[in-house]
């Protein structure tokens, strides 16, 4: 059934696609139910894909609920995949059955554009393939994630897992870690750097640890002091909490970056005059509307405010190994497939620490 | 009256200061009248300028009306000062008698932290002395800007103008011409350079013409089409209409730098789509609350927003030669010094193409 040996793309004979199973939301705002569905026949350059674990994103939860008006269904969620390679394509070279290897948010792109040139596909000019909500750029089938038991992914766009990291854990690394790394690398950080990260969440508990993992100094904002010692677990350096005015006044000019992982709408000004002249603050969490900002603090320091999305492959490439030359790991809540739902909802109550990961055995085929 | 010779500061024996005249609100929102005061005696690192013109800066009319609380007051406005020297301290080394030069926004600054050393004087940590409505360092009397027949500053707040340009329309050079050559600097434009001026007043019309200057392709954005022939004039390449949806459409992704030199608050969300991946629009007109701002161009990118404040003084001297090598002025209105609170409401209506500028041989001394 993974023959692909001729390259036939599509799956109109179906006995020649993959049957595989996931979670799916049927339509906006549904629960996740099981699905049986199939995936594509090997083309050439396709790596077949057993999924072992699969990440749970907040952003899943907006897309099965349709937040972003963006959502195709039925919906399998899922872009945070690890697995291993059961079979190849015939012009794949780069990974062989028993690879252990990692999918994120994208699938494809057009390969063409001096963005996919640049290893930015995620800012591909034709619009990158998502892992799922998407359309296939051959077939224009619907693309489905990683809350099943396999995935066909073309080979530019499936990643190496370094061996010595515990696969269990790897799958956040996916989406959280490569949106918060992304930036840190964009805007130089290494040793001495003076990065603040506000939100403590999936997101944040993996911009700390990298953060830290590059030689930053580290000072998690929170709203409170309910997580200081978790932040100081993860290895932050201080703790700031954005409350305390004086605190906040004393903290003026003392960060050369912010990464913003705050999930809904905020306003940015009290955060502006943290950054030191010419500094940074970069916004990974909310996709939508602001509230007012005051331009004052970017006037005088000369302060940009800034958005990341995701990073490109060889820049998850070169998460991956970092993570592994360093043994970065996120923190995370194995939990089985059909605990999902409930998951969602304690992930929309922020009763997780800090990222679940499906355990796909836990799926039966 | 200019002796200046022992280098004595302070203007406690007031027969060695110098008496001028100037106009001054002596309280916030009062009409600008004529005022009789006293410039400092000499210290031995100053330059005693008789000021020939004065740029009128939208920012007169609101540090008059103290709109933004930091009024001190009598206040003489002015903060772009075009004269000659009339008088030197004795350790002066950079100007003699009878030299054209010109005096910015700041007038002094610490010289000593990273931000002095490197040239940015006006982000300086102890904080700029501003041209008026500041504290001298030494005395803390008030300062008083170029709305008058004279003035005092140490050397290294001089500027040198290029021989060639026309005394009369330099001085809007000082604010409006560095509050837009900074950014233009800052973010590297250069032949090619794809720059859209949002607003075309004193700060729009000379982002253009210096941006032009540099090689760059420019468009100027408008809200309807009557500033089109204007901006041709100016040197434009093209005229967006941000109310046209079709055009704004056909420009998305199209510039690499955008400066927005709108002066009220307003929406960014529209114009950050116009920037390409990883653009960067700058503020310099808005100094206050934007509107809501909408994050998702910004994250689906990397787009930044900044902003960014006049420049500092080595980088004023490059713009002054770079606009003597390239014969670039501002397009003014000569005005006398008591027109100065009609300019004033002109100013508020838009009705000025695009600077005044004060005859100061109008002020009777």
């Amino acid at each position: 059934m993974l023959t692909g040996k001729d390259g036939v793309s599509g799956n109109e004979n179906n006995e020649r696609t993959m049957k595989t199973i996931g979670y799916a939301a049927q339509s906006a705002g549904d629960k996740l139910e099981p699905y049986h569905f199939e995936r594509r026949e090997l083309r050439p350059n396709d790596v077949a894909i057993e999924i072992l674990y699969c990440g749970v994103c907040h952003s899943d939860l907006h897309q099965v609920r349709n937040d972003w008006g963006i959502g195709l269904f039925p919906m399998v969620p899922g872009h945070e995949i690890v697995g291993k390679v059961i079979a190849v394509g015939d012009e794949v070279t780069l990974y062989k059955e028993g690879d252990k290897v990692a999918v994120g948010c994208m699938v494809d792109s057009c390969q063409e554009c001096d963005q996919c040139h640049g290893g930015e596909e995620q800012y591909c000019r034709e619009g990158m393939t998502p892992t799922y909500a998407g359309n296939d750029r051959i077939t224009e089938e619907l693309t489905q994630g990683g809350y099943s038991k396999h995935v066909v992914v073309r080979e530019e766009f499936v990643l190496s897992i370094p061996d010595n990291l515990d696969l269990s854990r790897v799958a956040p690394l996916l989406c959280a870690g490569i949106t918060t790394y992304s930036p840190l690398r964009t805007w130089h950080v290494g040793p001495g750097s003076r990065v603040a990260v506000i939100g403590l969440g999936g997101l944040g508990h993996m911009a700390v640890k990298l953060a830290v993992g590059m030689g930053a100094e580290v000072t998690v904002i929170g709203r409170t002091d309910s997580k200081r010692e978790d932040a100081m677990e993860l290895g932050a350096d201080a703790y700031l909490i954005s409350s305390d005015e004086t605190a906040m006044q004393v903290a003026e000019a003392g960060f050369d970056l912010i990464i913003d992982t705050v999930p809904v709408k905020h306003d940015l000004t009290p955060y502006l005059s943290l950054l030191d002249i010419d500094g940074s603050l970069v916004i990974v969490g909310q996709i939508g509307p602001l509230d007012e900002t005051n331009t004052m603090p970017m006037i005088f320091g000369r302060r940009r405010v800034a958005g990341s999305l995701i990073g490109g492959i060889a820049e998850t490439q070169e998460l991956l190994n970092f993570c592994g030359r360093k043994n970065i790991l996120p923190e995370c809540e194995i939990i089985k497939m059909d605990e999902i739902n409930e998951a969602f909802d304690r992930m929309e109550r922020s009763d997780v620490r800090y990222r679940f990961v499906i355990d796909m055995s836990s799926l039966e085929g």
